[in-house]
């Protein structure tokens, strides 16, 4: 059957999901939009939408060869990818092998500094409230996530980020820190939706430690896209 | 032996802690400083040091008769009591059993409202990072504690909790959240350490819902050592 898109269902800061003629399956397009600092700065990057989207593609493909099961089945185009319609948990699942980003301002520890074994962090969707970090009880206790879910997601993320350690590694960058959504199934089961992207996690060169990630828009730094297009091709993805 | 207070050995917001003559003990002095939103409001409250010191020794020991182990061995005077000496965990433990506070600022969730089960959180003690929200992995990663200690600080905290509760209740008094701290004793067990005191939990009356705790002096509502010893006549000591 031909894959026709419907109405869109959301619109989030970077990619709109769309509702499409067959069943539990819904259409994801990556936009140019680049958004930092909870959408208060916003720019439109040429080819972004492109890039993520085949990025996605191709890591989540390979996520599902090592057998973590991924919302993504397959690129329809440039900028959309056919997925699998899950109900997203609102909470971020965020990895950390290296100390970055927020929790450098929270704990007031150095960038760069090695988190052996890596953190891991809730923080719950909510832009209104900056995204705040919460723990294993909010989430039971709000009822956003049950328990069995909980402890799921935990271990899919430390299983991804082995994976992806590795991946990136090949490419000789580090991979510092990466955050997942995840969903339920129609079946129940937990599945990582959502994206991985650069715009959602921070990759460094191995040796220069040059950031080639978002932090090069949120920072001012230039060459965004074509960081992400490095990125790519450094683990075997041509753009 | 006579117990002799020594050299000052550090000074927080409200309490003063000495060394003394005997091996592992110290005392703590409660102070009439209250101070609130990280030191930004201090004031002399009169009569303070006092009851916060007899109301602590008093809860100490109703958790000692239920099995707790506390730092207090003994009150040597109004503002004094003679405590064990502990190698502080910094982090604090926080039980919610109704929503307020920092909890309803940063999750967008209404005063009052029941956690059922209550919630429980770990803050680190660092005023200039207004004591941020960590994780057990940020707890073990940098070494604050260990797995077992931070289970055990879990469940000791609850255990204080139910008990606490019914006493509370016996005094037409809910009691909507608590903070604790443990340290490590001489034989490498964790002890509640610190203070319980309506400066660090808060206390409804049952019905009306009237605030008996610090937020009276947080929010400018006055009468604040007159309802902790309000608190503490309900539940059987007279100060």
């Amino acid at each position: 059957m031909q894959v026709e898109k419907k109405d869109e269902l959301y619109r989030g800061k970077a990619k709109t999901v769309f509702l499409t003629n067959v069943e539990n399956k819904l259409i994801l397009e990556f936009r140019d939009d680049t958004s930092a600092f909870d959408g208060e700065k916003i720019e439109q990057l040429k080819r972004k939408g492109e890039v993520n989207n085949k990025f996605n593609h191709f890591i989540m493909q390979k996520l599902e060869e090592q057998g973590i099961s991924t919302q993504v089945e397959k690129c329809l185009s440039d900028n959309e990818s056919l997925v699998k319609k899950l109900n997203m948990i609102p909470v971020e699942c965020v990895v950390r092998n290296y100390a970055a980003g927020s929790l450098c301002r929270r704990l007031g520890v150095e960038e760069g500094i090695v988190l052996s074994p890596p953190t891991f962090e809730f923080f719950l969707k909510n832009d209104a409230l900056h995204d705040p970090m919460v723990n294993e009880s909010h989430i039971t206790g709000f009822k956003w996530a049950t328990e069995d879910q909980i402890a799921k997601m935990k271990l899919l993320s430390f299983e991804v980020n082995d994976i992806l350690v590795a991946l990136f590694a090949k490419g000789d960058m580090l991979l510092v820190d990466f955050k997942l959504e995840f969903g339920v199934d129609e079946n129940g089961h937990i599945v990582l939706g959502d994206e991985f992207t650069p715009d959602g996690c921070r990759l460094w060169d191995k040796d220069t430690k040059k950031k080639l990630d978002k932090d090069r828009f949120r920072q001012g730094l230039g060459s965004v896209v074509e960081s992400y297009i490095e990125v790519a091709s450094r683990i075997g993805l041509s753009l």
